[in-house]
């Protein structure tokens, strides 16, 4: 039995996620199911897409994701399910999956031909249940709809090389629950321009001169603990998803600060590397 | 063996939920254990209320369902266990089972008889936890305890007809996820004295005169992407609890505002409905 | 198959618990996963103690308790596992354990000798998964590392006892999802030093004479409604964790106020007993 995975905007007050679960087990009484996150901001598909890259290869192949974000099925946003990387997803047609891939491209996509049972304002319960049932039992994409083409493309926020390469532009694309600022700079991306050069990361009023692979790599631990660096420092590092990071060690944005509040820096704002 | 769904308003972030959790799986290994919500609003018996009434049906029948929310028991609020539904409910007799109650009464309803068998000030856990495994394990209510008939009342927010049936003035009984503002009009009061007439729907300056299916309703799909409404519209929908609901399409609170905000609704605020 | 339960400040947005559990599963098909909480502050270690020492006892012994809190390892703060009270324990050797002993010391410790296959800044991934899955198979701490002894002691927040054993001076350690203010006030320590005497809590302006074992006991339910004391009065009451609190019976934080914010009570904040 496949696991069933939930990333959706629903929050985690309302009765949407409890129903979503119900309707699940309804239907497979023996269902695994696994939150990834009930949180996305809402209809904030590039989000979705960036917290769900970074979790869904973590699951075993196999494993079934339903989307419960920007999912109304619309005239231009069918409901698709898609298998790609050995994962199968199940979601609108509202550019999510390209945001998704990678190196891989889906192996296989369909339009799903369930029928929405009613006119209701909930449309993921019903279709979305059903699929991901299917697919968890075993089952074929083919049963579930017919192969589609037409996914959409939503424009990623991909960093730029200006001045003659020695100049990358980035965007803020994520704050974490540390209140760390996650780039859209990919170390393989950096690497490839930098070619072995020295660098200056400018955030906002701070510059950084080193990327890190640890957060305590900041700290040096033959100094006595007096001498060292305290909590509080701020460094550039490869997060888990490998992106270049602006982070504050040990960081408590409930009490003293983050990154993101200290240094001011938001969704969407830019993040500058010069070459040396 | 029965799914057993926890509502409380005990959050995420205290011991509580994993207190709970880890005393029904030290009865009942196998226990399948579903979070509805931990984010009631403290001590709010009619949130709870409407958060468990749309999502419990979706769940299989012979479902337990503990709800921790105004638990503690007293001399007037005794710990309750109701079949209703071919669903069971374990609570304290604060009101709730009437709130939930529709078309259906409960079938069954006993004084639980097991004792707390400490003084300490979390009940819920060791009387309920025994009851709902008693019953998930497919035990009966009589061996909970024993008939109860007093089911306490508390008056829920109904909405009033006035002007000979011309007008109905309901309340905001919900804020979702989104913003949006759920009210206590239910679409079959409104229909039933709707009979077919034009309606103006008034919440604070605005005026709606239409009841949308869902969300994506307001856009016109055959016009030009730059032609057609854009997200932030305002508009009035049946939501998937069938209550009419004044929502923003595609909203964000976060960032924007919602209907709720932009609107300046909240809780128990009047929504009026005109029939013309 | 043991339950792994997860305690971490990981939040719920972001991809890393939805990869942690991934990632479990992944190593473990028949994983049962439980969360405990993943909202404790972050790094703050005395927090998560407080939190996992009142829950993880409600678990069958024998299960497997994975602590995602200032987990990064470094040179002196080692991943170890833990054996203590029948339960086991995976966390960086950061404090935490002394913290969690109370009666019981840990019974066996280990560091954790599994390599982090990767520099990533993610490390409770792959080593404290494979380290839990061990164990949650039914397999031996002296397989997963060799015998440590050098758990670090954090300074845990005691109260103090002055005036020749009159006064105790304790703190606050936890404002919980109420508003509540738990002290770190144990009942056995306060009736050590009691002996039977009156006694006064000063919480701010307030003073507290009496100590209640369950919310509703300042309610006298002989008196008519009316003539009952609110909901909105303030209390000292044993906690289900058996720590002095103050606490309004049935306060609400998001409406009307608390005892943390009616009295301006915050995390570490002094309160006095004074003995008569």
């Amino acid at each position: 039995m496949a696991i069933i995975t939930l990333t959706t905007d629903f929050g985690l007050k309302d009765h949407f996620v409890g129903s979503l679960k119900g309707s699940i087990y309804r239907e497979l009484p023996d269902a695994k199911i696994v939150d990834i996150s009930h949180n996305i901001g809402p209809f904030n598909i590039q989000e979705c897409a960036y917290i769900l890259k970074n979790s869904y290869k973590n699951f075993p192949e196999g494993t079934v994701h339903i989307i419960g974000v920007d999912s109304e099925p619309t005239p231009e946003t069918k409901h698709i399910a898609v298998l790609m990387d050995g994962h199968y997803f199940i979601c609108a047609n509202n550019g999510l999956i390209g945001l998704l891939e990678s190196e891989t491209a889906p192996s296989k996509v369909v339009e799903i031909a369930i029928r929405n049972p009613d006119l209701g304002a909930f449309p993921s319960m019903d279709v979305f249940v059903q699929a991901a049932c299917h697919i968890a039992r075993g089952g074929t994409l083919e049963v579930v709809g017919k192969p589609f083409t037409e996914l959409h493309e939503v424009r990623d926020l991909a960093p730029s090389v200006t001045d003659n390469g020695n100049k990358i532009i980035g965007s803020v694309i994520y704050i974490d629950n540390y209140g760390n600022v996650v780039t859209n700079i990919h170390k393989n991306f950096f690497e490839a321009y930098r070619k072995g050069r020295n660098f200056e990361i400018q955030a906002r009023t701070k510059v950084l001169t080193k990327i890190h692979q640890k957060y305590s790599d900041i700290v040096n631990f033959n100094l006595e603990k007096s001498q060292r660096r305290a909590p509080g420092e701020l460094m550039a590092i490869y997060n888990s998803a490998e992106h270049i990071e602006i982070a504050i060690y040990k960081s408590n944005p409930r009490a003293g600060g983050s990154a993101s509040s200290l240094l001011g820096l938001d969704y969407l704002d830019a993040i500058t590397i010069n070459f040396k």
